[in-house]
């Protein structure tokens, strides 16, 4: 309900992380928008379903940059192969050290070296799973450089050496990061100031209070025999937040007992109290 | 690693969830390929991804289907309203029962009665959380109706007179639930048989046994100074073996103690058997 803190998005802005390295590129970045940059074998995926609505118009509005870089310009030899047979046997390929270590040599160019500023994520199923405090925190930056993979993965070397972040999207396989590079994106975006109109409406999303949301409803007041609870057509403003709130309470609980479990710990409240009465 | 059950893709194949009312519609469905039929107000922005690689392959070849139903088509009046201001006052749009009604009765014909023939699923992130075992029931269906939301949501009177299952991507806020969609397909696709060339990949890979994957590594043996682990070089394919599943098990208690509980639970292991050596 507050408003963020500003950000300058003027050239001449001063930026402590932007280091005097970043002035000897071949890309200087004078304006300071928030900006992902995309390694992958599909470039011509982007933006994808990141170029409609909300986010498409914040892109060109410039509030933030989208960079894809082709992973397969990086290649060995004359086929610009990127992946080779993983060690020790296996099914599937791995994508090579070298290939991918260009790839953000190329990806790093004038971004700050700090991971804080500007994190390097390599979307696998084995990182840390993605939620909205890690999209907040990513927001904060001033932005990412993501690694969408294929195959069976990428050679473990070029993670270490590059320190990438692992960041899953859930618990389920997908053929490659690319749909969860755009999802990550898209949930980030968002939170970057003045992408949203209403920035009230980040704010009483599901999870920033460890609650699902109320259900919803709106007109027609009857629909197929079927009428909107009484309550929302009452008036009483404070009778409808409680309803909302109780409803909001009760399908957490119902749905994600792990929230619920967090809500009541951040709130002082006993997670089984209903049981007790 | 074994041979999936094999499905018939001919038109002459019997079905026994294929009712007569099938043959009234006006798009009888002669053939068993799984079919998705997505719900949005940016078909446009389908198949995205999913045309790239070996689901867009897949669909090219007919082992799956796509069909979007634009949502607009479906609105109220000159302008073809799809939304109005939430019951009850708040922040947002509600998308309406009678407009998504309409749209889901149009997804519906020609479809299976049953929900378990034919989920149809609304992505939200007051749903349960998408993972492969929800991947698995949905490829097993004949097909899936996916309606995705934007705004601050759909009246509820219509997910409950349509039964329609909520489906979230995880605990993060996306600006409206095609990704969400693509994901889910994605991942649901590529388990239809015959749509992954290897089938032995589908079964490796991570979640398959509540296991995180281990590291992979690949050609050159040595890169920036690092050299690929020495057994996998070793030909011992026992000893390989063995060093992967202690690097999974590792790996998979360090990141996700939850996933490290469930798959102690399944094999009888005690999940603080290191601790007590």
């Amino acid at each position: 309900m507050t408003t963020p803190p500003s950000r300058s998005h003027g050239r001449l802005s001063m930026n402590a992380a932007a280091a005097p390295r970043e002035l000897m590129t071949d890309r200087p970045r004078l304006a300071s928008a928030w900006e992902a940059r995309v390694i992958t074998l599909f470039p011509e995926t982007f933006p994808g379903i990141l170029g409609a609505s909300l986010t498409g118009r914040a892109l060109d509005a410039g509030l933030w940059r989208l960079e894809t870089i082709d992973l397969r310009g990086f290649g060995e030899g004359r086929h610009r192969n990127v992946d080779d047979t993983p060690a020790g046997g296996g099914a599937g390929m791995v994508l090579r050290a070298d290939v991918v270590g260009r790839a953000l040599d190329h990806a790093a160019r004038g971004t700050p070296r700090s991971r804080g500023d500007w994190p390097v994520v390599y979307l696998s199923p084995r990182g840390r799973r993605f939620d909205q405090g890690m999209a907040e925190r990513f927001s904060a930056a001033r932005g990412i450089t993501l690694l969408c993979g294929r195959f069976e993965g990428v050679d473990q070397r070029v993670l270490d050496a590059y320190e990438v972040e692992e960041v899953s999207l859930g618990d389920f396989v997908l053929t490659g990061g690319e749909i969860a590079a755009q999802a990550l994106l898209d949930a980030t975006v968002r939170l970057i100031p003045r992408v949203l109109g209403n920035e009230a409406s980040a704010q009483e999303e599901s999870f920033s209070d460890h609650l699902l949301e109320h259900s919803q409803y709106t007109r027609p007041a009857l629909w197929e025999g079927r009428e909107i609870p009484e309550i929302l057509l009452s008036g009483h403003h404070g009778r409808i937040d409680a309803w909302r709130r109780d409803m909001a309470e009760r399908l957490t609980k119902e749905r994600r007992p792990d929230l619920w479990r967090a809500y009541c710990a951040a709130h002082g409240r006993d997670p089984d109290e209903d049981r007790e009465l």
